[in-house]
């Protein structure tokens, strides 16, 4: 939390009774139409964990995105649907006027240690240091708010490729101005990804994601001790099947810590 | 849908006035605790498919278990929070008495034929009926319900390996009885694998799915015309940590047609 910070003020809530929140889009996030959708999710975790019932820290968070977002203000409720002693469920609603515009669910949870084990790899990359900074996209605003460094897959609009290739992306990414991490920014950090379809066919087609997971693996003290660093993103489409495609994704801190897995499926139009 | 069927059974929906539904657990479908997981999302789903305002087919469904389901009747309520041209947003809560035991959302969609690509590799496994039943157990009672037949990565509670191995589970599954497969059975079905950390650790411990979300990647047609042929299903964690692993699977057709993906995170106690 950084008062001074774009993303801070992108996601910032101005509490209208409990649980009852007002929001403001912010030039900063700017999509093409309406805000960046990892915005969104961030601003709708945010009102969870501003709540005074909630109890326990991000374990899932799944945003649905009902339809476009206008640049203006909206609405947010919060409901805590079911506490229980170490979980607690979470049901959230954006509107703008009387429209829905986004619904989400969130589950919190008391951590305890255990046994634990990481069976993903570490992609192989050099370091974010290593790698120049990707110039972001003159007509899609949020790219200026992130420094990413692409080892593999990046848009590649000026010069498509010959033939179809992989969807795969493998970037170093960041706050643009560098933000310590948290659970807010690590929910938008999983949506930074830009379409798989643009990756695989280099080609610009209307688009929009329609459901977004993101189950975070890392407790708020590891997240914290990120600071500002680049995280290591990597992400896939499995399928492209009439309109809709999905990504998976993991995001790991430069020590290899795998602190969220990622996933989203996306509208396209052909 | 099959009316003698017992997963017909299980999911059957009593209205009670517009979006409110009345069900009943179903003995055949019964987990160590409660239910199967996997029939209370096919439930969930079944009430958006039922909903009179329904429009459109699944493309993405997340279950969010809020507690324990006992035995018993349930009440459902689905509610379209959103429709547009061509998707549909639904918002479900289950009930027994005045706590919430799940939430869903559902995303729906009208599909339409465009470019389509599929990027996953389908898994090399002999077929089905070359591979052996593996026998149900005899506390789960709903793995009697699915005829589960094993390539890879089996439970072994009675000859743990020596060491951790991977998590990768690699299966053919359908129905018992054979069942013609729809959008519920495959929601089911996305459920149907063992914790993962009973395949990793070969030990049990107490476990519970808090959030579960299937990607749709077949319309009707394209499920219907599976009839009741086994499904190649495969599995994998990506990381267990402090108390919670991640699972991602997917579920093919026999001929190569990648039907869904799914996604869970699982709470483990330690």
């Amino acid at each position: 939390m950084d008062p001074h910070h774009p993303f801070d003020a992108a996601i910032r809530l101005e509490e209208q009774s409990e649980g009852h929140w007002r929001g403001h889009t912010h030039e900063a996030y700017g999509n093409m139409v309406g805000p960046f959708g990892g915005a969104t999710a961030a601003t709708a975790l945010a009102a969870v964990l501003a709540h005074p019932a909630r109890q326990g820290e991000p374990i899932a968070l799944t945003v649905n995105y009902a339809g476009p977002v206008a640049q203006g203000p909206f609405d947010v409720e919060a409901v805590a649907v079911r506490t229980n002693r170490s979980t607690q469920h979470w049901s959230v609603q954006m509107r703008q006027g009387a429209e829905v515009v986004a619904t989400a669910t969130a589950v919190l949870a008391t951590r305890r240690d255990t046994w634990s084990a990481v069976e993903a790899g570490f992609p192989q990359a050099p370091p974010a240091d290593a790698v120049p900074r990707t110039p972001p996209l003159d007509r899609v605003r949020w790219t200026r708010a992130y420094d990413m460094r692409f080892v593999q897959g990046p848009l590649q609009m000026a010069t498509p490729p010959a033939a179809e290739q992989d969807s795969v992306s493998l970037l170093w990414v960041r706050d643009e101005p560098p933000r310590a991490l948290d659970f807010c920014s690590l929910a938008a950090l999983c949506d930074v990804f830009f379409p798989r379809i643009f990756v695989k066919r280099a080609n610009w087609v209307p688009i929009g994601t329609v459901s977004f997971t993101v189950y975070f693996h890392a407790d708020g003290a590891t997240l914290a001790a990120m600071g500002s660093q680049h995280l290591l993103a990597h992400a896939r489409a499995q399928q492209f099947r009439n309109g809709y495609f999905d990504q998976s994704a993991e995001l790991w801190g430069p020590g290899g810590e795998l602190l969220a897995v990622t996933h989203q499926i996306v509208y396209y139009k052909q």
